[in-house]
């Protein structure tokens, strides 16, 4: 089934201790769309400015990626970010925000985009997440993830879409923020009281953990001594995640745990390289690989 | 098998977030001992002073840990840590350190004790450890553990240790100190260089990786949220390893899987309350009902 993502799309400077790289494609929702376009075909929605390189349309929409929702705001410029990371990867610094496009920019969906069963709200403030919400028309699953400024700066509205959301992706620092707690298992669930169905931790290099009603669980990253640049890795995971969910066409437990270990390995390859050149060397049946020596790993 | 442990015995008071304890049963040897004692019998090398209350040894002997090595150093004090667990229980502060009953100890083993199949070298310097090894007839597996400390100050001698050594148990931060990367895989892979057959490393609340020069896996903490006092937790999941190791008299491959999971689960009881609180509560049983909810965690 479709799977429809808004969100950031950027053009990233990321310098790692070793490495940097100037201008690259970049944003939540590209690596989100990229990632999940292994899976199934994906509609993406956000805006760039006049400074977008074509080429980087091109390389999306040679995927299962419809492109017709990505704005071109006239006299703005691209959303910019930089970055820089720490010598311990989990850590780094924004040294430079320009929001540029994503200014004044509100989507608006297409009749038929609005009626894709599956939705993604990726970074964005909560009530630009939730003016998205507001237009869709059916949907099947809607998953959202955020970040430490909305849970400081706009909690009210974060809340307020919580209580229509299915579920809600994030990493572990925000978890313990929103819920004010630094014990995991229970911000998890203190999450789950705020609405969402399931909630998603991300761990970065330690993996993520799954909370349901039912079911409290935890996988591993895939353990690679590749980590080149860690930038998109959380938005793979979602990517992947979904993506997987969309294709199956279901969120049952069973699918939903399939779903995580194939949002971990997917992420697992983009760290592997800047932007999404990693990416752009596997395909589907590399995933499976992976899969494979995954599911051994986690067997005893 | 039988297995000998040589490490400290030690009186800690613990200050958490909620609640504190005064001189407390602790020490890496005893938080060891009684983790192994669930799967082999055990017997405890090390020191105490003459406030030592006797109870403590009656509490060990009452498992199978033979306490025949525990030696009573005339006019002195045991072992004394004091430490408190911070907002986020992964970070801890020492506050007070005595070696008292250690600072002179040098561990003579009986030839019953000599003789032993299974060792571990629990915390202690390089030279102590050393000066174990040494009196050893021909041991089937030894482990040991390390710390910071001597990887500042007694690097030299670490070294010497890890050229006879079959495996290394150590956390991430002392792996990454070691090795001076912070990719934990490259580290685990560093650290086999050195001599060990095989690393184990450490994550907390995140697991612990395993390295060999065949093999590298994570398997992820068992998830709790009754996290009341974190002191022992890498000792107990040693002692879970190495009595798994022990009971069932071999090291192949998937033995030593096995045992990583054994050490984690009997790690995440360690943690429900203080000293050796929890662990007095369960039995074998209960271990191996957790046993067979993580496995089920990790299977998709």
């Amino acid at each position: 089934m479709p799977l429809l993502v808004v969100g950031s799309v950027a053009l990233d400077s990321v310098e790692t201790p070793d490495q940097q790289r100037d201008r690259v494609l970049g944003g939540s929702a590209v690596y989100f769309s990229y990632a999940a376009s292994y899976f199934t075909s994906v509609r993406l929605v956000g805006a760039v400015g006049e400074d977008w390189p074509e080429e980087h349309t091109r390389l999306l929409a040679g995927r299962k990626i419809d492109t017709a929702g990505l704005k071109v705001m006239p006299g703005e410029k691209t959303f910019y970010w930089k970055g820089k990371y720490l010598d311990d990867m989990n850590e780094r610094e924004t040294l430079e925000i320009q929001l540029n496009a994503y200014q004044q920019y509100q989507p608006e969906l297409s009749d038929d985009f609005r009626r894709c069963p599956f939705l993604f709200l990726a970074n964005g403030s909560p009530s630009l997440q939730l003016h998205v919400l507001d237009q869709m028309i059916g949907p099947r699953l809607v998953v959202a993830d955020t970040m430490d400024l909305w849970i400081r700066e706009e909690q009210d509205d974060l809340k307020k879409l919580l209580e229509r959301i299915d579920g809600l992706v994030l990493n572990d620092s925000e978890a313990k923020l929103l819920t004010e707690t630094n014990n995991l298992v229970l911000a998890g669930q203190r999450v789950l009281e705020l609405g969402p169905r399931f909630v998603v931790i991300k761990k970065g290099e330690h993996g993520a953990m799954f909370f349901s009603k039912h079911e409290i669980y935890v996988l591993p990253a895939f353990p690679t001594q590749d980590v080149v640049d860690p930038t998109g890795a959380g938005d793979s995971f979602a990517g992947g995640m979904m993506g997987y969910l969309a294709e199956q066409g279901n969120f049952e437990p069973k699918t939903l745990k399939e779903a995580m270990a194939f949002g971990i390995l997917v992420a697992s390859f983009t760290v592997e390289d800047f932007s999404l050149d990693r990416l752009e060397q596997i395909t589907r049946d590399d995933i499976e690989l992976r899969l494979n020596a995954y599911r051994k790993m986690l067997q005893f």
